[in-house]
């Protein structure tokens, strides 16, 4: 069974590397990939989509813009990429790297109306849809805000929040998406759609190991050197950034994209989950006390991971999509 | 088989019916109760262990002085009850309720020596005993620094901390017990002790009623009648501190109780945990970064109760405990 996806990111190498994992797998149909911002501008982050789609064969499948800037950001100004944001990803959001295409390779559209395709999809496919977002989720609060009734066809998975563990941003409570929107996620959050949440609590369990690049790149031709450069950004970002990464650098996206996919990848904890919006700890994803002893609950959110089997899986994946790009873009050369 | 058991504690109201959920249990041998400070002093704790030991005709069980403030406090003062907990507990511990004793009624001893107490005791027994904790962990820190070897002989279950919810100090991130000593609860987390850990994401799913309440004071005799007199006093300030409460008064200690004799009343996640020490979640229970993949892990934290179960029980047991007392109590009138 063929199962419809639609990948809401801020691209990004992790979510470069997410992307690469859908292309690797089988049995997926990518209806489209709509861009947010968050790691890149909302922009850049179509333009990496359309390039790594176009690179994959796939100028069929449409790179919609999103929302451009947060929920709570009510001026005129364009949305800066925050130091740290860039600091992993680069300012292009592949660490500086370059994918350059053929120019006989035949390149897709990038089309605005992203949130009303989302919405399309979910009201004509409901559950037989997955939207994976691995950005801030402000697209799908836009979505539900607008279409309310859409909420109880939504199957969503998205990357976000940290329950059991620190946050990964300046407070140490917060984790990057939530912080890039907590508004928008506490109201999607809350908003009766299905929800999975794969958060840093077992993101920072499933490592990238500089041997893993290393492996992209031997024999990688130059789609895997191309990810080894963006890779190996990431890798000495989070190496500096915390001596914890010494051990391999989280595959945040990806297992988001995995988890989808394969739900037995990872181990649910089903739970009322807030996302705090005052004080020291906006951002902060928390049970919600007024919820707890309600029996439905809001997300089910990932406690623990199949972190070996996971990561063979992503490798294998990226691999078999490395070879596939290789192989379109030697065909335009 | 008997179950042995210290109970080390900080006596207030919730303590109180965690004490006398032990008295009305089946195949429970307290050794000993040693109080520490928290909700009241500990000098007000041990007083309060001590009047309820002998009201249960305990007399030959020792109520042990503790450490009398935390482990980070350097200074020659006394410990000053923070006014939070005296919102809940009163000045005695009690709410001003008054439990007045026979005059022939055999009374028991208050000794010196908590902490050697405990050693001992774990020294001895090893496993065969469970440390209950339900204030902070002062004394048990004192205890295993005093004897680092004995970590691997203590079991030890304690009320604290919060994972998946809000904490219920200031911050809304912390909770009390951890809050009164965050060096020691990290130093014992950290110990290699057997912890099991009851915090607020099950406690406060585990809801006492003012229908409980009525339920102990009517035909309760004169402990059925303090009893309610305390119990309303908490019932009281909880409702006022939050209108969630307003379903039912969190029974804290009660469940950590409940949950050493009978492990099953709980789901537990186990995780490397950490107290944060520093910022504005000094106080926080949370996943320690630096362990995230090791795969032996330093406590269990529950995450799921059964609460219809426990309620039931701590109401049959504490009202087992009520008949007890009235009848050594009448005994000796």
């Amino acid at each position: 069974m063929v199962q419809r996806v639609i990948l809401d990111c801020d691209t990004g190498i992790d979510d470069t590397i997410a992307l690469m994992y859908l292309f690797g797998s089988p049995d997926v149909e990518i209806l489209g990939v709509v861009g947010t911002f968050g790691n890149v501008t909302e922009e850049q982050a179509c333009n990496n989509n359309r390039t790594l789609l176009d690179a994959a064969g796939f100028s069929r499948i449409p790179s919609y813009r999103g929302v451009f800037k947060p929920s709570f950001d009510e001026t005129d100004g364009d949305y800066i990429v925050d130091e740290g944001c860039e600091r992993f990803h680069g300012k292009n959001g592949w660490g500086g790297a370059q994918l350059t295409l053929p120019s006989s390779l035949q390149r897709g559209e990038i089309l605005t109306g992203g949130v009303e395709f989302e919405a399309d999809a979910v009201r004509r496919y409901g559950h037989d849809v997955i939207v994976i977002a691995t950005g801030p989720l402000t697209n799908i609060d836009a979505m539900l805000t607008r279409y309310p009734d859409l909420a109880g066809r939504l199957r969503l998975v998205i990357m976000g929040g940290a329950l059991t563990q620190p946050g990964n941003c300046y407070n140490l409570i917060s984790e990057t998406n939530m912080v890039n929107d907590p508004e928008a996620a506490n109201r999607v959050f809350h908003s009766s759609a299905d929800i999975s949440v794969i958060g840093i609590d077992v993101t920072h369990r499933t490592l990238m190991t500089r041997a893993h690049v290393d492996g992209f790149a031997t024999d990688g031709g130059q789609i895997g050197q191309f990810l080894a450069d963006a890779l190996r950004y990431y890798v000495n970002a989070n190496e500096q950034a915390d001596p914890v990464f010494l051990a391999g650098s989280p595959l945040h996206d990806p297992l988001a994209v995995a988890a989808a996919l394969d739900p037995s990848l990872v181990g649910y904890f089903p739970i009322n989950l807030m996302v705090d919006l005052q004080g020291p700890q906006r951002g902060r994803t928390v049970g919600d006390p007024t919820l707890i002893n309600e029996p439905a609950r809001n997300v089910r959110m990932a406690l623990t991971v199949d972190s070996e089997r996971f990561v063979n899986q992503w490798y294998e994946r990226v691999q078999r999509a490395i070879a596939m790009m290789n192989s379109v873009i030697n065909t335009c050369s």
